[in-house]
């Protein structure tokens, strides 16, 4: 159960991705450069196959216990995130100002992606302590920031999310959980939260949850919450470890997957606690974290997927069985059309959601990093109007391949011990946890498309329109077959954007009952269309520099191109007459019929 | 976990399928009516209900153990298969003159359909010895089928089929377990046989084993194979069991779901055991069994999808969450939009899928009760097209369908104490076992497509644009929505049928390699279409005969209609490139890039 992470691809897409010459050129990273880039994913993906992928699968067999009120995690862990911590992959995209290596987000969609292919449930510590640790340079007072930040931002100590309990998961608006204000700038909290990920373990010194809770005057509903600080130690005034703090782990769940993390019921028993941002402010706070938890949940759907692809093609070049056309007798299943279209279907589905992360990242970076403010506000929206693409896309891709990752290894794909199977269990959390995928799509079509009147949408197709340009004169310059790759290219390309102007159109002016119902296809599209634009566009970026791996990459796009890119055109005749197809159906008949 | 079969939706498809009368003028079928029907698949629901239902989470929570050469298997799983043999459910589509009720195997896809919902691990067990008996029937000699075929018609014997060796699973031409003639009309079996599905329990008296191995003069491949009978206790003269035979359990595969189910290593050490057809033939004595079996795994991925189904509905009925956007407060998640869709998908699709299996059984049926030959020989060869189609679209369907359903139950579905998740892990066996849905696809476009010269398809084909005629007058007749649903379907229908002409002649054209490397594209194009126009049909047959459940048939068709039906129609441009875009990646790439 290797692990070789795809370095080289990563680097081709973040080398010659739209925005990469952009945020070099920009002052906040004039520090980067490409040898830089090179030598980073080198490191991470040495760091992720040698110490982190060999305890992935002690993870899943030896999950984490919960005894005397004391979380045990699976051998081995312990140890590998030390090598972590002291490595310092922790801040890789931290920004410098508050210690960080303040190296751009797309840098650490692909080393994150290394670390979640490498261990998933290990991968969402650090994931969760670099999301609290952001809410906190945000939105905490000074005083908050001197004390946490610094070991969080190393990974000495870790964060947890503290959201959701048994009543409120998707709709946070109702939850209960208390705080009282003690009159010395501290907070007492009172409740329970469950689904709690990496709440309690020994792995880092302390662990800071960040608890939504509602003050006792606070508006009923979203308007009432506030966001708490909630270290497991309370530090001393020298920041030492001090008591231990009122809250507990009463209850571990029995999950389908990552079994490697735990994942808490916690009960505060009047725990200590300090106001993070203002009072009543704490969704919007959380809000914080949660836009870039989405976008590495996608990437975990991304990673586990190429995981599973990795397994699956080890497996078919392994296993020898059955007859090829070309009559060579006793060979390894690859060479059978039907599993090479597979590993095809996996590598280039995956390939297309890890440009999306990408073109996500990237766009976040400019938003940081851009000055002129009309550019900075575009890449602002352009990032926004992503997020929700790139974690449902990236997490229902990696579903979709770990299940195709089963398939090929056969009879053992259902036999634990491959491993096949422990990556189809793992990935299922990706479309449910951070806002289901439904959210996702009701987030894109609501706030993103809707409430925007279309503007950053149609900016991004009027963008992927002009990859026309490009493709027309490297066409001319290419032999076959590259020719007529890219010509093939071009042609789902053009295709692929009437498909998505048109469903934008539609959904813009559908009624909200219709646009809610068509959500998921136009999410569907938009996915499907805008990972190949953003694989063509590369593949033409790659032939200008004269990129050696450019002609592989086109080969693998064309399969995109004719597989992927035009799967959802058929909804468009769906879009339109969505609800009356979902909701023409009567409701008793879906139980009685 | 309560779970009600379908049995509605199940009898409308069946009373208003193309072949339903034809079936009932059979002779063979004569004494067959509606009322009968309708009394078996009420009292099958109740059955399965009742019965089997509760004991499925048993067999996923407490799986089969192997302790001292012995398969101990979950609580409650013994006394809910005694009461399956005694209710005679067994023989429900065995022919009568074996000792079978004899009924149509129409109705049998249904009422399995009911047991493998409710427990598809234990309801494996019936389906083994109903497909090993009808291998004996068909070929073994008359006094093996006297000592056996009593027992195992009725379930007192159970029976299991030993294919598969570490080194031949999809191919069983280099399998090596040795047949010696013992000179007295035995032969001594000696090898080892993995993924042997109930090879051991103690549910059943006597276990009969129908093993594939190699006598030492035969020839090498698959044409030196022969099949032999070899029961777990051979029978006294008296027919009372007798010494224990020479093979045992050696291990238990530990699986990602059908835990309840041992799927065991056999080892057979001089094994007595008797030859079943003639010598060399064994392959084709198999697969006699292996037909029905497929058409069943079909069933078992619709039902487990049923199943999953159901579960997310009462979920969605019962969980509270959000606000929708008519504004009611604290309303059950079915109120949003793209949950309803979710079902809409699941309950469509798994129609659909339904339709499909069913089809197949009725060609089946009239295979066997036709008398006129040339009509006996297109419903043999219909049978024959619509088995991989059935196997793969069913069990593709029951493993997205489960996964939809994990989705539905948010958080909830990743802990296994819903049971979303056990149907998940559940179903993805049967996308592998019984054949890859590969292997079904190259069945598909190799044995039952070109090399019959497309004739079955076409007719198929034919047959299906006649529905046109059958819709006009219907349509005209209905008033809104129905009509506006009636005519969404005739034209989803017609560019559906295109599409598939289309596919066709594409796929009787090309190469043998890119025949294989467009064979999965082109099956799901047959399973997408020829299940809507199975849908079609039967609604305009339920308005003809005055179905009250036609019109919410309808509505649910008409999202079928919109969604799957059209869903695979852009594979029209990949099928005729298909083996290029596989194969111009560099299999190196596959590991470099």
């Amino acid at each position: 159960m290797t692990f070789t992470p795809p370095a080289k691809s990563m680097q081709f897409l973040i080398r010659h991705s739209e925005e990469w010459k952009s945020i070099l050129a920009t002052d906040l990273y004039q520090e980067i450069d490409e040898e830089l880039v090179g030598d980073i994913l080198q490191g991470a993906a040495q760091f992720s196959s040698d110490v982190i992928a060999p305890t992935n699968w002690n993870g899943d067999q030896n999950p984490c216990r919960l005894e005397d009120d004391k979380v045990t995690i699976p051998p081995g862990f312990k140890a590998a995130y030390k090598d972590f911590v002291d490595a310092a992959w922790q801040s890789v995209a931290t920004p410098a100002e508050i210690g960080g290596m303040g190296l751009p987000q797309i840098i650490s969609v692909a080393t994150n992606e290394m670390i979640y292919a490498s261990n998933m449930a290990l991968g969402l510590c650090p994931m969760l302590t670099s999301s609290a640790a952001l809410a906190i340079a945000a939105h905490a007072s000074d005083a908050l920031k001197a004390r946490y930040l610094p070991k969080m931002i190393n990974g000495e100590w870790s964060g947890a999310m503290d959201l959701t309990e048994p009543h409120a998961g998707s709709d946070l608006s109702v939850l209960r959980t208390k705080a009282v204000d003690n009159g010395d700038g501290t907070y007492a909290l009172t409740g329970q939260k469950i689904f709690i990920t990496w709440g309690d373990h020994d792995m880092a010194d302390n662990i800071i949850h960040l608890v939504l809770a509602r003050l006792p005057d606070a508006p009923s509903g979203s308007k009432g919450i506030s966001l708490f600080l909630c270290p497991k130690y309370l530090p001393t005034e020298t920041g030492e470890l001090g008591e231990r703090n009122k809250f507990r782990t009463i209850g571990l769940e029995h999950k389908l997957g990552i079994h490697g993390s735990p994942t808490c019921v916690m009960e505060f028993d009047g725990a200590t606690a300090w106001l993070v941002g203002e009072v009543n402010e704490g969704l919007a706070c959380m809000f914080t974290m949660m836009n870039e938890a989405r976008l590495f949940v996608g990437v975990q759907g991304v990673a586990i997927g190429e995981r599973a692809y990795q397994a699956a093609l080890d497996y078919a070049n392994e296993r020898v069985q059955g007859q090829v056309s070309s009559g060579e007798a006793d060979a390894p299943i690859i060479h059978h059309p039907d599993v090479r279209r597979m590993l095809m279907e996996m590598k280039s589905g995956l390939m297309g959601a890890r440009a999306i992360c990408m073109a996500t990242a990237a766009a976040n970076d400019l938003a940081r990093s851009l000055t002129d403010e009309t550019a900075q506000k575009a890449a602002h929206k352009r990032d926004a109007l992503l997020t929700p693409i790139a974690k449902a896309y990236g997490s229902d891709m990696g579903v979709w391949a770990a299940s195709v990752g089963v398939q090929i290894h056969g009879g053992m794909g259902f036999v634990e011990e491959t491993g096949a199977a422990q990556h189809y269990r793992d990935c299922r959390i990706a479309p449910i946890y951070e806002g289901t995928n439904g959210i996702q799509a009701i987030d894109l079509i609501g706030r993103k498309l809707r409430r925007d009147g279309g503007e950053a949408m149609r900016a991004l197709i009027g963008e992927l329109k002009s990859i026309h340009a490009i493709c027309a004169p490297i066409s001319v310059s290419l032999a076959p077959p590259q020719k007529e790759h890219m010509d093939i290219c071009a042609k789902a390309l053009a295709e692929g954007l009437e498909t998505l102007e048109a469903a934008t159109e539609i959904m813009l002016n559908v009624s909200e009952d219709n646009a809610l119902s068509g959500a998921n296809a136009y999410l569907q599209i938009c996915g499907d269309v805008i990972s190949g634009a953003c694989l063509i566009r590369a593949c033409c970026r790659g032939f200008e520099a004269g990129d050696e791996d450019a002609a592989s990459m086109l080969a693998l796009t064309r399969f995109h191109a004719l597989t992927y890119m035009p799967r959802a055109a058929h909804a468009l005749a769906y879009l339109p007459q969505a609800a009356a197809s979902i909701f023409d159906f009567p409701k008793r008949s879906l139980a009685d019929l």
